[in-house]
């Protein structure tokens, strides 16, 4: 009996210990997400002159910055936590703002990679998707596309079919976790691409003085960068009530 | 007996299934490894003449893309691959070839570091670290520092009171595997940033009309991208006799 208690509190204490730890790490999380998209706000603002529709090749890959970041970093990465922050809601709940999120996702990113091709047309000699960003960011849509189409199709369409297809449901969704991770590490690929391009293209020979937009610029690549690092190890290495990894052999 | 032998047979099916599948996809991991080392040797003897150690900046920083390709790519990937590779093997020896792998890639990102420095104090107005690639490198290199020294005490010293640490080792598993993918995604975008500055500063205005050059210099990006997210899906997503995931609620 004495045992038995002592194994309780022992759970009672690793439960306490665990939530305590998710709760700040959700936190940064959170932190570097608004921090990642304000950094980008601040920059094209301050730095940059704010945005532009038309007109103006400089304002109108102001807006790509903004709404790439705002799409494939801030709506994606908080899609990918719905799952972590409600997990008391009902699941169908969870699915249905995880699917709003991506929605308005993509809306940003669509509208993000059209301006950027404005900007492009602006220019003397427009020329699209030649650089490595471009195609790492064509990649990263086509799988997102992907991602999506059969995300949507598995875990809500066929819930009509819901006793049938759970066993499907239940294999896929490993499959769906990693290449929703694959994909935000992608965008942050992407994004630091697009900034270091960025930054050696306005700042040129000055970047190497390290001015105060060289600083903004770093400091927000490395924000994306610390996303890319603690968004896998949150949904793989923190422990959850639905899903563990345990020692078969 | 007759529903035992069906269930069997497709248990070895599955097992069939899951040896080929997990067959492939090595094939195609050793291929994207190798080819992204070829394509770099290629790019960097056919278009850019050879390395050199001292006096020729453009060859220095091409020992630092060989060197670097060499380390946080091909080596991190194989050293990454070896538990899936001889999973037969006795685990010691699947350890120490993991170790040698490691000591081999931190030679090689020692020496790249080092020339890429050499490098910039052969141009005129020398300055160091201040690109948000050279930031991303510096951040992929500590951790991946900390990671050698945490996993070689953890999992090799430890091995002295094998018993009583065998807990510690099962619990930091998780978190060692997640940071290696993790490494290995930074690494992923340390080059793809390294190469984003290599192609706009090496081909200039001529990137836009897509010489060969740009073409092989995306195509290996894509190659490295390609690893990037081939890595993570085979460690995580195919199942292997020592770990899996399981429904626990």
């Amino acid at each position: 009996m004495g045992s038995k208690n002592k194994q309780s509190a022992t759970e009672h204490q690793d439960s306490l210990s665990m939530r305590c730890g998710f709760g700040w790490l959700m936190f940064l999380v959170e932190v570097l997400l608004f921090g990642a998209l304000g950094l980008c706000i601040f920059w094209i603002v301050y730095y940059g002159g704010g945005v532009a529709w038309a007109n103006d090749t400089s304002k109108q890959f102001n807006l790509h910055y903004v709404l790439m970041t705002g799409g494939f970093i801030f709506l994606n990465g908080e899609s990918i936590l719905v799952y972590r922050k409600f997990a008391c809601c009902k699941k169908i709940y969870n699915k249905v703002i995880h699917t709003i999120f991506f929605v308005l996702s993509i809306s940003a990113i669509t509208i993000g990679t059209v301006s950027a091709i404005q900007a492009h047309n602006n220019s003397q000699n427009p020329r699209h998707f030649y650089s490595l960003h471009s195609w790492i960011g064509l990649a990263t849509m086509g799988l997102f596309a992907l991602q999506f189409i059969v995300g949507f199709t598995s875990f809500l369409v066929l819930l009509c079919c819901d006793t049938r297809t759970a066993k499907f449901r239940q294999q896929l969704l490993p499959t769906h976790v990693t290449f929703g991770l694959i994909i935000f590490s992608m965008a942050v690929a992407a994004c630091v691409t697009g900034l270091t391009q960025t930054g050696h293209h306005r700042l040129s020979d000055s970047y190497k003085d390290l001015p105060e937009q060289a600083i903004v610029i770093n400091v927000f690549g490395m924000t994306i960068i610390a996303l890319g690092i603690l968004m896998p190890y949150f949904i793989y290495t923190i422990r959850f009530k639905r899903y563990t990894t345990v020692l078969v052999n």
